[in-house]
């Protein structure tokens, strides 16, 4: 399998209307990732990805992202089954963000605290703004201490 | 209308399991917003807040984000008329990201380049990877020179 080359990014017509892979990552050496359930449509997740993630996803099509958290890369998966196989990826005008539509093994579940998606809360708007999250997932999908055990919680406060 | 309040972050439960709009700004002061299309579940672009953009979003339940380029508040919409009604907000796990869903009005774009989608790219993937990318949406929605004349255009290198 040829190995992803990226392209150096020299225009803006190059980057926003060309063919070329010339994805933009951050000073951090970082690329956002939105994750979407390809048959709901539901965003799972927004993960981030350094080069070699996003060289590992395409190739494989196995998503892979790099952990702020544990500062590592990081095979989705790899502890909890919960693989997201890419149906297909997408990049933005600007090539600062992808988008990958998945099919998610297992449960089901992509959120390491056992919901289906990370975005199991609802923000209040309008006349409602300022109120109460609101849950909508009212099951967990699964144990996350069976699965992960006594792994620290990635998030950081 | 009550002004929107951020609490504290003070546990990993309470920023998980509660109920409370407790959002992490990066280093920047901004954060991750995926807008997606309420009705086809399309992603439209990923956008990044700031505490004013964020709290002018939920309360006018019209997309404001921070324009990174321009380093300003930015109305969406506020040039090209393609204002982003929200249908309703989610915030994820770690309340580091969020979610809109959209309408647009209008032509129903919400691209500076032109298109429905910033997102109007595949990227190929397994056997097909690092071949060209794939242009899906082959016509434009709107001419961004009538819409936005000579403004600068805000994809950096």
């Amino acid at each position: 399998m040829p190995r992803i080359e990226f392209h150096a990014r020299r225009t803006i017509e190059q980057v926003e209307e060309g063919t070329q892979l010339a994805p933009r990552f951050g000073e951090d050496g970082l690329i956002p990732c939105v994750t979407t359930d390809a048959s709901t449509g539901h965003v799972l997740m927004l993960g981030w990805m350094d080069a070699d993630a996003l060289r590992l996803t395409l190739e494989t099509r196995e998503a892979h992202y790099f952990s702020r958290s544990r500062q590592a890369l990081w095979r989705k998966g790899a502890t909890s089954g919960l693989v997201q196989r890419v149906i297909d990826a997408w990049i933005d005008d600007d090539q600062d963000a992808l988008w990958l539509r998945v099919e998610v093994a297992g449960s089901g579940a992509s959120c390491h605290v056992g919901y289906r998606s990370c975005f199991y809360r609802a923000v209040p708007t309008g006349a409602e703004a300022g109120r109460a999250l609101r849950f909508t997932e009212s099951e967990l999908v699964f144990d996350p201490v069976t699965v992960y055990g006594d792994a620290p919680n990635p998030t950081q406060l």
